[in-house]
């Protein structure tokens, strides 16, 4: 297959190789592979290409473009709600995101910031801002409850850990199917009903019509008294102005959030202040050492099962958005 | 035997209860049992109490004493090092502390640092008080390197953790005795010979002649550039003035610590402003809601060690100092 893999734009850390390729594609030496930055290379492959690989920057800068050839593209972010609509992609193409790659960084993101809500890391991070030792005590995680929207990559990942620390496990989905590290799983409708003995929220689902501004300020509000939470999914899953109210007023505990509306932030936001949070600057689910040779591996899992005739791993559903 | 709990000075959230007691004794009824809380309930019950269980704050307070039936004092801190020299310590009476009852919480906190730390935690809370969007990449766990130096209960714990996530563990305590979850295991004597592999330096040994100031500025200066340093020991195992200055440097890329020199931060101290670390307020080994129960359950295991002429699995060695 003519292969064309193209390296985001400004973002060198994330770069792909023809080493890196070498690894991933191992004894597969039968792929034309072409590697390209700029956007006179993209155009020149993309006169042959049959697979692209890039991340969905590149895409949104050059999609709809000239591609006869291809049949297969591979975006590197497990999101792409940042493309939708979908109508830029060529009629036949098989889009696939890069769901996978994320599980093993994010779901330590994850655990990591479930352990520093109750070790109470965010209050004790507000106090040393202000320059005040103040003693204030955590807990550990056996028996603890947490509630895990999103049951993909990220979720699954963060409930395994959550499981194995010995937490009771609740996940939401878009349907009730059971899931081998939540002791229930629960549809989105029925979201209500878990919050008010959720000791902590983790969101990590798409970002999709029907996620937009699940926890409004009505749902957050429901949540009891010194819950904490955990956004690695989207910004636009919460009403942010709702939740910096509730750790303003010190309802929530706290906050680790990964991902905001907008981002960057705005110099001067009321994020930057708000006590009791953490801000990460979306890096939450990226190792850059193994981010791409995972991906191509991941990639080369959809090839071969495309030449197979089978269903690919990874095809995004344009219609459902994940 | 006749035993007396006694209450910590000024700190309600470690109180002893009579539910407590009889939910740890279980269907052992035959002992008599007092709590007190003041100077003078103390002081009547060491009239015939053969077992004492305090803090180290009491025994600082109070002893040397009248205590004329007095055989076990068991000590509900794990480091002892304030009661140091132990000649307060009434002959015949054996002093336990109280190691064991922290592995949970503290193990739970040792390896949320260590995440934070391969997550770049401490540097994304320093832009974030600058106000700063600035893009930082962590990477995971596995095969990273991990030195803890004390293999006790809380290092130990902490071994086990970064195993199960792949890191490669390297122990250091006082004999090069091996351990289930290090890969290997070396005497303090080999200390230097490990620092310039280490990305990630876990501090966890008790404070004793032999180990205070271990992490002197020439040792902080053999970790490699961009290591990471976390101490839930005792402030005295490093110098901390090298350690801010190699953190002001950008020659360790964060730390996590729980204890300082002294304790409380005072007012303006370099420490709360220093970049890239989080400071916890010499909590992190401490749960209220199973300190005191997990406490009663271990001393009860020292006490039947006592009826029945064993040598006390809590038994602190005043020479040694742990």
């Amino acid at each position: 297959m003519r292969i064309h893999l193209q390296n985001p734009i400004d973002d060198p850390l994330f770069h792909f190789s023809q080493t890196m390729w070498d690894a991933a594609a191992g004894p597969e030496t039968h792929h034309a592979v072409s590697i390209g930055s700029t956007a006179a290379d993209l155009a020149a492959a993309m006169e042959e290409a049959e697979a692209l690989v890039c991340d969905a920057g590149i895409v949104k800068a050059h999609f709809p473009c000239s591609a006869p050839h291809l049949k297969l593209l591979f975006v590197t972010n497990a999101g792409l709600d940042r493309l939708a609509p979908y109508d830029w992609l060529p009629p036949g193409v098989a889009l696939m995101n890069n769901r996978g790659t994320h599980a093993v960084k994010a779901g330590e993101f994850g655990i990591m910031a479930v352990l520093m809500l109750a070790n109470r890391i965010p209050a004790m991070i507000t106090h040393q801002r202000a320059g005040e030792w103040r003693k204030l005590w955590g807990s550990a995680l056996a028996g603890r409850r947490i509630t895990i929207v999103g049951l993909g990559t990220l979720g699954g990942a963060v409930a395994e850990h959550a499981h194995r620390f010995g937490m009771h496990v609740t996940g939401i989905r878009t349907a009730a199917k059971p899931h081998p590290h939540c002791e229930r799983v629960l549809a989105t409708a029925d979201l209500d009903t878990v919050l008010p003995d959720t000791e902590c929220l983790l969101l990590a689902c798409p970002l999709t019509n029907a996620t937009r501004g699940l926890m409004d300020r009505r749902r957050l509000a429901r949540l009891p008294n010194g819950a904490g939470i955990v956004n690695i999914g989207r910004g636009e899953l919460v009403d942010q102005d709702a939740l910096c109210d509730l750790l303003d007023n010190g309802h929530l505990s706290g906050a680790v959030l990964d991902v905001f509306t907008p981002e960057p932030i705005p110099d001067g936001h009321r994020l930057w202040t708000t006590p009791n949070l953490v801000i990460s600057p979306h890096t939450s689910a990226d190792d850059p050492a193994t981010y791409n040779p995972r991906s191509l591996e991941i990639f080369l899992d959809n090839v071969r099962a495309h030449n197979a005739g089978e269903r690919l791993p990874n095809l995004f559903d344009t219609r459902r958005g994940y």
